[in-house]
């Protein structure tokens, strides 16, 4: 099957178990007329467009390891949707985000909630209230989306170990993103590193883990797994902020430029810094963390970018950190209708820039 | 053994536990100059002063349906003290509280990490953000806590459900809480709502029932354990807002009057609004959510919470439901040793006012 349409037909399987599991948690907790609004909200949320690449790769995870109580792995794999959620909702407050997905950030989903019901107080300060707790309460279903699926009691805890690990990864590389922008030098390793525990970890091992893990996988299996996920991961990463850079609607990210004007040290930025001159080190640290950023002081640094080769030494790093992970699989016993299918999926994250 | 001095061996074990696991949890993990900061963090906010109430109560939940292994039971009781970390620390953002436990709280904390190393950007914005991943990072390290504890497989996994569903109706309580200050009515069966929510299931029924889970626990000792947990949570939740509308200082909240600056509709508040004439009524809604609330005024509002007989009625059903939870403990299977516990420490809650 062609990879698109394995995206395509997976994705549209889990959304309708999104939607099962969110109806089932809604009518069976507590169904008062002030909780359902977060409820529904969580819902709606939760199932705006997105590529559920985790809960795919938690799918094909399972597979790859033999797994083939495909329903049940739908059902287990709805826990990330809903964990990314929280993520995402927590991510808006950070970034003060007014949108996602193409509608409102949670938090401004309920100031307008606040506005449109004349509530007393202040609205800004319920919309964020309400999305710290909504995006906790996210999190908690996610949890019992796994605790829940119904795999081998034994398995099932160790996904759940493996997914409590993986979003404190995230959290450290959360960290170190927000250190990335406090800080006045940063270095190309450390970029890596970020790269490596915000999207390699959290995007790619994560899910294949826990997906491995829920059909008891061995310890060759998930080292395998996770030498092609770290790499593509972190090439996924490279290639993702240069979409962001050149603000191509294909991207995952929110607004156009937002991560020069947020002060982002990509990838991208790094290596400018390095090779380019004084003017040009100037003009970039300039643009950096400017919230005003114009469109032609921005036309000029990516004009640097592509000078300095900054962009070329960007692509060709991903390029072969994706070759790396694709020849990690082979040789494993992995299901080799996966394996064929991890290699195509390395092939189109590079090919989207 | 007398209630106080159980109680405080029980912490002191507990939090011997707390240290251990972080220190394992910082070795083990992620070793980054630039993460260190928040594991020590979090380490040394879920180790300021407290009660360790919850935890206390995991292990005598364990206990009471015959579990032996209190080594075991204590390193999974950690688990409660760091979701608590991450409800503290995000409720701290949610009141912008500058402190907590005697110290900082998380947020103030990296404002102030950020101003002493002189990083780039808004400080107070850099410990915002820090605080909301530091909260996430808080549960995702209370969950393994649970997930890897040893206990067999399905009873973990009992007692992991359980704790996500506890998780959830904390939200639901706190989401309550938020529209109380919201909207223009409220209902003295809201307020009880809430407090079953935000305190009966969050700090008692959850905590035995996630202990008796771990030692799978009979349907018919989850319910007698629930009987008593609900009423006494709510007993224990009306004697707290007696304490903090008096501001003692043994209470466990944080500034004096706090509650009636944030327009918080206890029980207390409603009965004196429904008892109450007109005046007084109005001199009640005019203080409730202002943050300038003079001394006088408050004393205006105490003088007629005692006149209506709101105080009065508060005390005698918080009495009511503290028998009521006893009561429930009699004639259930569950340990006699722990049923004398649980019942001292009903009466014990009790008493604090």
């Amino acid at each position: 099957m062609d990879l698109e349409d394995a995206l395509r037909t997976e994705r549209k399987l889990i959304e309708s178990r999104i939607a099962d599991l969110l109806d089932r948690e809604i009518d069976d907790s507590l169904d008062d007329p002030l909780t359902r609004p977060m409820m529904e909200a969580i819902k709606e949320f939760t199932l705006r467009d997105g590529k559920r690449i985790r809960a795919i790769l938690l799918v094909m995870g399972y597979r790859a390891v033999g797994g083939n109580d495909l329903d049940r792995a739908r059902a287990a794999s709805v826990s990330l949707e809903l964990i990314q959620s929280m993520l995402l909702i927590h991510d808006d407050l950070i970034d003060d985000s007014p949108e996602r997905r193409g509608g409102p950030s949670l938090h401004k989903l309920f100031e307008s909630h606040h506005g449109s019901k004349g509530y007393r107080g202040d609205g800004t300060g319920f919309g964020i209230n309400m999305a710290i707790i909504g995006g906790d309460l996210a999190e908690s279903l996610g949890e019992k989306a796994l605790s829940t699926s119904g795999f081998p009691p034994e398995n099932t805890l160790d996904a759940l170990t493996c997914q409590a690990d993986m979003i404190r990864d995230t959290g450290f590389g959360q960290i170190l993103d927000l250190y990335s922008e406090a800080l006045p030098e940063w270095s190309e390793e450390m970029v890596i590193k970020v790269q490596k525990f915000k999207t390699a970890r959290y995007t790619l091992e994560g899910p294949l883990h826990i997906g491995a893990k829920l059909k008891g996988a061995s310890i060759e299996q998930l080292k395998a797994l996770s030498d092609y996920a770290i790499p593509v991961g972190i090439a996924f990463q490279i290639i993702d902020d240069i979409l962001g850079f050149y603000g191509d609607p294909k991207r995952s990210g929110s607004e156009d430029l937002a991560d020069i004007k947020e002060g982002k040290r990509t990838l991208l930025i790094m290596k400018a810094l390095e090779l380019g001159n004084d003017d040009e080190r100037l003009l970039i640290t300039d643009a950096l963390g400017n919230k005003d950023l114009t469109v032609e002081a921005a036309e000029k640094v990516r004009a640097i970018i592509r000078k300095t080769g900054s962009e070329e030494y960007s692509r060709k790093m991903a390029q072969e950190l994706s070759q790396k992970g694709i020849k990690a699989l082979e040789g494993s016993d992995l299901d080799p209708e996966i394996v064929e299918f991890l290699k195509d999926l390395a092939g189109y994250l590079l090919g989207r820039a």
